[in-house]
């Protein structure tokens, strides 16, 4: 069964397309590697690219594309909205299909170490692949951006993980880890006061006491004249879909308020739902492996 | 995007190993084809095949093994417990991906077609492919058995769709015809008493007023003291899982019983349950698009 992971770099550069070409070549007509999206915001000065692939050819490719993104990418003069520290500026690896977070975890590493030793490149590691708890969050490691990072990594708290113990000149700092895939989720509530959504955002998402790989806030839906809270699962294996809606149903009895459907933005892995159909129906004895797709695609 | 189909083919020989080794070789090593499973029961004196693939070489492998199988098998010597009528007894065509019934059904009769011009086999069209409403169930096109198929087929309700008028000599005649994917699933009651999963199977099958595609029994599971309500559901794009869930669960209440769980045995597609959970979960706007496997398998 191949194992199959998903890469989403994001580049520091979006306003020269040639530029982003040339990167995103790296991914194209190579064998266990296959590109699905790339996106360049001009504004943000960034582009983000969607790969998939097996571990071993997909990282290949991946530390290819840092080699050609430090020739191309000066943050000196970098300017942008979006807040940065690399050339590449963060490079997450997400487990997909036969593998877990342990194999998008070992990608994690192996990029982090080619990137040093080819490139001399300095490379945090992130989220599930940090070396220690305060550095799993990607806005706490970017925190003084490519300006401050050279002094951030002279702080033992801060020191990099594979190659230099300070920044590349010109490429500054790299952070790379191993993510579990993110499900944009947002449940609509049958009312136009924002209050509900926001009390019961806070009722079910980390931050406040409630799911741990939860973040949610409550969101007005002006032309629907209602409201919605909406959610970022980080985690569906451990905060599951179905568990989330039932509870914002729970608490949407204190208010009296109806729950009127859901909706999922953008990609969501067939596990996610497939576990949601699972609890409702009361699934006995259920595999993945009843799923005629899951045969076909086996290898 | 691929198309996908599977294809079902039962043979009339389930004892010369051999000879079965013979026929499934015509879905080996095939570009566009991949056989997924064979089994062969010796009482029965039949063999069963799965195999999926592209339309066209699908069909080009499914008439390769009817020649071979006509080579090999002559029905004038057949005796087995299962009712056969053919060499080749039924084809089943099955719509997975990127197809509907229709493409199911165009792969049925191409298939009769050369069946019938390449080997002169008299072809009878079942199921969705079924050109008149009477030859739509195999059971009443095959009753009478090989033995009874060349007076039958003199009766013009009973006349072949392709090929000559009277039985191949030692092959018979073969059904052929379109379905849809078949779910085997059972929910489970908490009580012991067989008449209340009897009862409510037949409130909910179609021969006796229920979902026109469900057939339904009661079982007894006597190792766990429950009893279960056993369905066939034929086409789960117009009866779900999830509508038979929920009626079960509302007859339940007139006997005061609860549903403990349900199971599905064997494949499952999985749109299917990707349905059930977009039903409990009010999604919205929801597209098999956004399935991440759907992208990543796309073509």
């Amino acid at each position: 069964m191949k194992k199959i992971i998903e890469c989403v770099p994001n580049y520091s550069e979006g306003r020269d397309i040639s530029k982003v070409e040339k990167i995103v070549d790296c991914f194209r007509g190579k064998t266990g590697v296959k590109l699905l999206d790339y996106s360049s915001d001009a504004d943000h000065n960034r582009s983000v690219v969607t790969v998939i692939g097996e571990p071993d050819p997909l990282v290949e490719a991946v530390v290819c594309s840092i080699g050609v993104a430090m020739d191309l990418i000066d943050l000196n003069k970098h300017k942008g909205q979006h807040p940065r520290m690399g050339a590449v500026d963060v490079i997450p690896y997400i487990p997909i299909r036969n593998v877990g977070i342990r194999d998008a975890d070992e990608c994690a590493k192996k990029t982090g170490e080619l990137a040093a030793s080819r490139f001399g490149l300095p490379v945090i590691l992130y989220e599930k692949s940090a070396s220690a708890p305060h550095r799993s969050d990607l806005a706490e490691i970017r925190k003084g951006e490519f300006e401050g990072m050279a002094a951030k990594l002279r702080d033992a708290r801060w020191k990099s993980d594979f190659g230099p113990d300070t920044i590349h000149p010109t490429a500054g700092v790299t952070a790379i880890g191993a993510r579990m895939p993110l499900i944009a989720y947002n449940i609509k509530l049958g009312t136009s006061d924002l209050s509900i959504a926001t009390e019961i955002a806070k009722k079910i998402r980390h931050r406040n006491g409630g799911f741990r790989y939860c973040k949610a806030m409550g969101v007005e839906l002006k032309d629907r004249g209602i409201v919605e809270v909406s959610m970022n699962l980080t985690d569906y294996d451990k905060t599951a879909i179905y568990r989330v809606f039932e509870t914002v149903r729970m608490e949407c009895r204190r208010y009296g308020v109806q729950v009127i459907g859901s909706e999922i933005v953008g990609l969501v892995p067939m596990k996610a739902l497939i576990e949601s159909a699972a609890y409702y129906l009361g699934l006995e004895n259920f595999s993945a492996e009843q799923i005629l797709e899951n045969r076909i695609w086996m290898d």
